[in-house]
């Protein structure tokens, strides 16, 4: 297969993998797709780590990184005392209701140290390009808003490709206008952050904004059939998330893994109640509390994750214990094709099961037109 | 082309065009495709005048007619005494605060008198079938639900086909159980009723779980690259609504006309607060008032569409007023697709236009393959 994609990342297949886990995006780049590490969160030397394990088991493959680097320090950063009393209340109240165990002590230091060091994170920001551009690295992908101009140019004059995720029109508009090389048009059935108009009529929208800058399709993409839909659509290629998330490779909670598992498309919900912002993720108590009219709305982003980085880390400390509380609360990000994950398998095996679907799916479209 | 739909109900192309004015639906019919005309709230005498009209317009082609017939009495007719006096009280405002203006009187009268006929079309409902099979209609769609089985019986009879729609695999697999031929899926993306999965991952799941029974996609279809993405989903043909709203030979508000031509994807809401039930319809003062949490909620199906029926119509007539609050609050069902309606075009032409689109997009992914 050749798309602008293809020629333009270097991969077999216009497949892109996104994950946050190491062994999915080498699997995946393996095996003639092309995976994109996600590292928001990371300090310049963990991410090092990271990227030195990728280089030694890519096999000289390029692959993507998916970071989040900062224009201003203002940007992000911690909040200190934006938090309402009455929020904190709520959340110490459901914990409690749920019966949800405390932390062991050193594991909440590690946790309110982790909270903690935002402000080191966005100023060391600046050093994680210099990190990335030691490595056979040939996407950068910008996790939030348009990439700085700076890094843009940096990332040029490496030849690196430069990716920019957009949930309408105007948002690829902007992106362009920053200087991307493509544009990921991220649908309403997308895992994570997502915006409200689907991938079937945001796809053509960006595509003819975009006038040549190739697009990649996202959100509702999980197999063959939905890659030839979307690149039917008009898109070079296809950017994949919730998919991997029961591979045999994923470090998914085993708990959420399983509830994936077990998931139908109509078990997810676009909710702010995990970021701030809203972000498609599986249904649960903690969804349920969250969009209860009786209780607070969420904060913004990122005082939200702030408020409930604790509660989360309790949650899926606790989740192992079979009936409760901490059970029905722990969920993770997925998007509507959740239900169509129902076993777990290799990463290499959803790739090639996702291309031969796809050739059956365009030989079946070839006998419709001769029929 | 050809494909199980096109056998089943005799087009050319595997478009349907539902639409609620007989002149798009003969339009599309002579063009190849397959028009459907929706009749919901008309008397078996009404719905014998659309039919003839159609039968003399439509040079012997079969069509299909998208209907009501309630399975029992007491599933549709008045409320009588539901509605609180809040609600009242609050259309009532509304009305006042926007100078929305009065009905004269022989038209305030009329509007009543619809309102109060529910029981009357009711207790007639039977009689519609026995008009529908007087006319050359090849295909029946039941616009509420499973169709009831002695219809789906008399129907079959006579030789025609019968559709039901569907948002979710449970609503498709109570399609199938109460005997259709064909489900349409339905996705978040569609104007009027539609559920929460979007086209992207909803086709998919019903056509796997339909096991042979053709399914038509609909929801975010109006070019043709939407209609190979549809295909490419397993889709045996597509179902279109919107994209004939502003056609030529649609009656639809001029104002709300000009509104969708002037609209982008993302002015488009999934709200209850023009029949009770979620329906995608144009954002305008209307659904804005009725989402914000400080009004009262819609009430249900068919209780709201009683509340709100003479506003409605007050609305529609003061719309005309340049810069009028009835212009800012009148609207109507359209899905996210509004944002390529950018002209008025002849029904024809817009078929044309698909079909050509289709033929390029088909070629564009073999090369593809090829390269």
């Amino acid at each position: 297969m050749r798309t602008a994609i293809t020629d333009m990342i270097g991969c077999e297949y216009p497949i892109v993998a996104f994950s946050h886990c190491r062994d999915v995006v080498a699997a995946v780049t393996h095996a003639g797709g092309f995976g994109v590490l996600g590292v928001a969160g990371r300090l310049p030397e963990e991410l090092d780590v990271e990227l030195r394990w990728l280089d030694e088991h890519t096999g000289g493959r390029g692959y993507g990184v998916d970071a989040l680097i900062p224009r201003k320090v203002e940007q992000v950063g911690a909040s200190g005392g934006h938090v309402p009393e009455e929020h904190r209340r709520f959340v110490a109240d459901l914990l409690a209701r749920y019966d949800v165990p405390e932390l062991p002590a050193d594991e909440a230091e590690r946790v309110r140290a982790s909270a903690g060091r935002a402000d080191a994170m966005v100023a060391r920001a600046s050093e994680l390009w210099d990190v990335i551009s030691e490595h056979p690295v040939t996407m950068f992908v910008s996790a939030l808003g348009p990439p700085p101009a700076d890094l843009v140019e940096k990332a040029h004059a490496k030849g690196v490709v430069v990716g920019g995720l957009a949930g309408a029109v105007q948002h690829a508009e902007r992106q362009k206008a920053a200087g991307v090389d493509l544009v990921v048009a991220q649908g309403s059935e997308a895992g994570g952050h997502c915006g409200e108009i689907a991938t079937m009529v945001l796809v053509p929208d960006v595509v003819d904004a975009m006038d040549g800058t190739p697009v990649l399709a996202a959100g509702g993409i999980a197999t063959g059939r939905q890659m030839a839909a979307a690149l039917s659509l008009g898109a070079a290629g296809v950017w994949t998330g919730s998919v991997w998330l029961t591979t045999q490779e994923a470090e998914t909670h085993p708990v959420v893994k399983e509830k994936m598992l077990a998931a139908s498309a109509s078990d997810t919900v676009r909710s702010r109640s995990s970021t701030g912002k809203h972000a498609r993720q599986l249904v649960s108590a903690w969804t349920r509390e969250w969009e209860d009219p009786a209780n607070p709305d969420p904060l913004g982003m990122p005082h939200h994750s702030e408020l409930i980085a604790e509660a989360k880390a309790r949650i899926g400390r606790g989740a192992h214990v079979r009936g409760s509380g901490s059970e029905q609360l722990v969920n993770y990000f997925v998007g509507q094709v959740v239900g169509r994950m129902r076993s777990v398998r290799p990463a290499r095996r959803v790739l090639e099961e996702i291309v031969a679907e796809y050739a059956d799916t365009v030989a079946r479209i070839e006998r419709i037109n001769a029929g």
